[in-house]
């Protein structure tokens, strides 16, 4: 009897431990606000006996509990690309930013850095700035003026014969921010992940010479794809689909995942003139003292990345059809516009392109279990003028066409995972990204479930 | 060993408790019906450790549960505001009525009641009256034909050679009706809060007067607030945000929830000319033997209830720009234009202004946590001619301006409240109704979950 | 103490049979997957205290858990018309079918016969085909190129490098098909139930005369009813409600559900009017030698008919206004216009109508609990030409009429079944296919859940 006894305690205790630990974010939308100790067995059962090497399975994309699991442990806990330093420029500009349950305002402060601060007022709840951008001095919440100052301290709250009401005490929430290389990001978490630091050390030396500080916003994207946020990662993650994307295929080699070995006889030409271009952009990156090793480590760290640099087909220099750039003015003081593509992922939820002529960057902001916010940014010099040095139409045309054509990629895989028939498939060599992205979120979830 | 048991036992016995206790209404949308001890704990965790003078935790604008299970405690035990007499002037003219998962049929009766049916046919379930308002002899399904007199009972089914069949069984659900000075109310509580009429008494020297049976609909509008209606209800609950109405603001002194103490250096002028106002509208209701006190109730009855007398700026009259009355024909027998407004507020979901020249009534139906209907209709003379004695424009400007503003309000506030740093703010003294209106909410959903 | 732990132990037992025996499709939407012991002794709870006679308890409308549970009860395990051969009359000839979570496709084969295969790709869940109807060789993948044979087989997938993938292992999923009588049907479960072809022998003499093969689709018409699907059938099964139907009415008798005994005065000219012609009628089908009998098997078996063979008023040759033919051509080899309708109801989800001049076939789609296609095809013969032989408009005028009316009719029903006061109804002799509606469905889910 005495094992039943223990056996009820024990329970009890673990479930305790685990509305400390797991119900970080307490009013997380829902009610109960976080999971029964049932789920989280389900999610522990579901994530011990994942098979590697293969998709997930259909209730990490569908379900909106599993959703509400992935905002508490992605993206309450990692470091996310909020923007670039070239969409709030000048002290007092900012991006109020919404993903999941979460609202949060990045403000350029006087110093050259950044506030981040949720958009909730202390007082009713409401949102503080209801703007996507702009420039503020103090936040004045729009319902009863509650103001704050740009770090977050309530300076001002009309409140007459509150004797005792501490303004101390009602400071918007701050949230960690950071800007590295030009590149703004935010974490949630109270202790953020360490390792950032050095991610951030790695990527430095490519992103830096391309100056975002002297770029401007040529162009913003927002697309809502219907679709779960990982499967618009995982289609990120390779290019075996690229046979898909006409316009990118015109810039890009039609070799990504070949080897030397596996090379098929009719893209023998094309392998060649790939590994010409190839030795030439190295070649030019060792001249110009630019880094050019391929990084990989998407799941071997926390603030895990990738980076490569690769050449691109005909001219070299740019995302259009024949290769040539699209702006005319290079970035910062890079000496040359052949210098292909630098191309970096960072976990969980970003990518980039860095150009010679352009950069382009991508968010991937979860709105549900099954709709995502893409968000795509074009920046050129800050000194290009639209019409002379760069066509806006032109510009963007590759990215516009090629996200349309993933969004339409993704939507069908989301509903493939809604059948009750659909079973996880497996990766492809070519797909090892895919696979690292998934790694790195199941060993996140681990850590997060226990 | 015993004690284990004991506690088994217990949890089972309480559980089944619950379920004859709390689901009073067994198929309330979604399934199971009802609430799990588990569930119920949690809501009797979140009331328990509710912090006085700050606004509820996030789960009770937010979660789905929670909804249902005001639906249950609020709108299903308390008498709700369903419309005037102006809105049902003769017998058989009806209006149907839908909020949360009720569907409900208000119709007036040969003796000047008011009968209350479920929109429910007792057949197969159909909505038996699909218009929002109109006049009707029998009530007449139209699906099968099944046939109801205005009382509700089944008086015809084409039903040949159905002997067994009692139409008797068979009368359309009924709840309770009561009309008080032209304001007609519904309870779906089996029995209703024995309060009311009390209440009713109190009220009825400050309604009266104005005579809504000799008034006339002259607009109703409904706008739906993307907020839980509790956030609206706390909007309407206090004046502190009124810089936000510019309309409001021409007509109401912007003094509110000041006193002599804290009143500002620069509020000094408009102080006294406020004062004055106030004296002269006493002396007026006192001479013309209008009640004037002002009734403090919101939170120490069942039928909670506030009215006050509040002088208006300007001429004093009416919501216009320069505080003149609106429409021509003074209301009812008053005496006088110069009455302020009287302002009434009813629990769970009503309040009203009553003028010398119009009524405004507002009801708050809930659609879902996140959805709620508001009802304002303006009330005129039964006598007045729309483009004659009022503009209908003119009339309604500043209700529907500040209509709009406060949905926008309380949406900013459903926002921040999905945020997992949502907290729960201090509400200041001159919210002292909004404190009182979560007092009376919390006190009726502790005695629903026991 | 020794009874506490064995309930335990027995509690666990059950449970994970439950887990086994339930949950059949473990990724249907949601998660968990399926349901909870506590859930399901509630679902079990409400199949036994089923009212016979009776509608069904609320949740069986309104209930997300119950809807998936139907999915799998009703249409994951019983044999549901997919379409007719007009629909897909040469090899590779498909459609595309989606209801719930399922999508599946129904591909005709060179030997005539059907193929049907879950539409998700075995590489990462993307939908395969993507049109609703069209012709095709081998399936591709849009995604990456996946390529299966027109059974499902992987046959080529561009894996450079991946020694070990055996394709063989990677077929797209298959279902059940039949086609009987030119009628396409589908089943998703592992064994099918097999009375289906003892069912398809009793239709196959009322069907096979009008020659499906060599009809063609004239029109079809997908609308979405904002109601559970089985409100939708048991709308169907009753034309107690056809005074709702004026057009229907004109081809129709008003008499439905009448006998000798229960016919009302006013109707008794109608009533001999019927009577003649349904004698005519019975009279021609013995001499072209077409089967006449009623068969009522509605929940006497599992793949449940019932098929009448019903005069019609007028001309008795077709749903028109004067009961005249609607398209100039017979079909197949019948000798005569003047044949009726012959109706034909299949559990769980379609009906049909033949005629002389044309055939209509009905699908009940589920979307989810409170939406539902139907999807309605009109057939003529292949040799009839659009303009010359038929207008489209007039042939397709009463069906399209009565679904919209019909439409309306659920959807007041399932606003209904929303309200807590919403109570089962009886049905009338007269809706007798309706209560055998619900047998049938009763019995089957009983059967599930154990």
């Amino acid at each position: 009897m005495s094992s039943v006894t223990a056996r009820i305690v024990v329970q009890r205790t673990s479930r305790e431990m685990e509305l400390t630990a797991v119900n970080l974010a307490p009013t997380l939308k829902g009610f109960p606000a976080g999971f029964s100790e049932e789920r989280l067995d389900e999610v522990r059962r579901l994530l011990d006996t994942r098979r590697t090497g293969f998709s997930l399975e259909a209730p990490f994309y569908t379900d909106d509990h599993l959703f509400n699991l992935d905002m508490q442990a992605i993206f309450g806990q990692n470091w996310v690309f909020a923007c670039s330093v070239a969409e709030i420029p000048e002290p007092g500009d900012y991006v109020t930013l919404d993903y999941g349950p979460y609202s949060l305002i990045v403000l350029r402060t006087d110093d050259g850095g950044v506030n981040v601060l949720h958009n909730v007022c202390r007082h009713r709840g409401a949102r503080v700035l209801t703007e996507d951008t702009g420039t503020t001095g103090n936040l004045v919440c729009g319902y009863h003026s509650w103001t704050y100052s740009p770090d977050g301290h309530l300076i001002h709250a009309s409140a007459p014969g509150e004797m005792e009401f501490d303004k101390a005490c009602y400071s918007l929430k701050r949230a960690h921010g950071k800007i590295a290389a030009g590149l703004v990001f935010l974490c949630l978490a109270e202790e953020p992940p360490a390792d950032f630091d050095d991610t951030a050390a790695v990527f430095e030396p490519y992103v830096a010479p391309h100056e975002l500080a002297k770029t401007k916003v040529a162009y913003q994207q927002n697309i809502i794809e219907e679709a779960n946020w990982k499967l618009v990662m995982e289609n990120n993650r390779e290019c075996y689909h690229c046979d898909g994307h006409p316009e990118l295929a015109c810039a890009l080699f039609p070799t990504w995942g070949l080897t030397d070995e596996t090379i098929p006889p009719h893209l023998e030409d094309v392998w060649d003139r790939n590994q010409q271009a190839q030795a030439a952009l190295e070649y030019r990156c060792r001249r110009y003292g630019l880094p050019y090793e391929v990084v990989e480590e998407l799941d071997t760290r926390i603030a895990g990345i990738r980076i490569s640099r690769e050449s691109l087909d005909g001219q070299g220099e740019s995302f259009s059809a024949d290769g040539r750039r699209l702006s005319k003015k290079l970035l910062g003081d890079l000496p040359d516009f052949r210098l292909g593509r630098c191309s970096m992922h960072l976990q969980p939820n970003s990518w980039f392109h860095l150009l010679g002529d352009h950069v382009v960057t991508f968010t991937v902001l979860p709105i549900n279990a099954h709709q995502t916010l893409v968000r795509t940014t074009w920046l050129v010099a800050d000194d290009a003028v639209e019409g002379v040095d760069y066509d806006l139409e032109t510009l963007t045309h590759t990215w516009k066409q090629t996200n349309l054509q993933d969004k339409n990629f993704v939507e069908l895989c989301q509903q493939g995972a809604t059948s009750p028939f659909y079973e996880q498939g497996p990766y492809m060599k070519s797909e090892y990204q895919v696979e690292a992205f998934i790694n790195w979120y199941v060993t996140r979830m681990r850590e997060h479930v226990g």
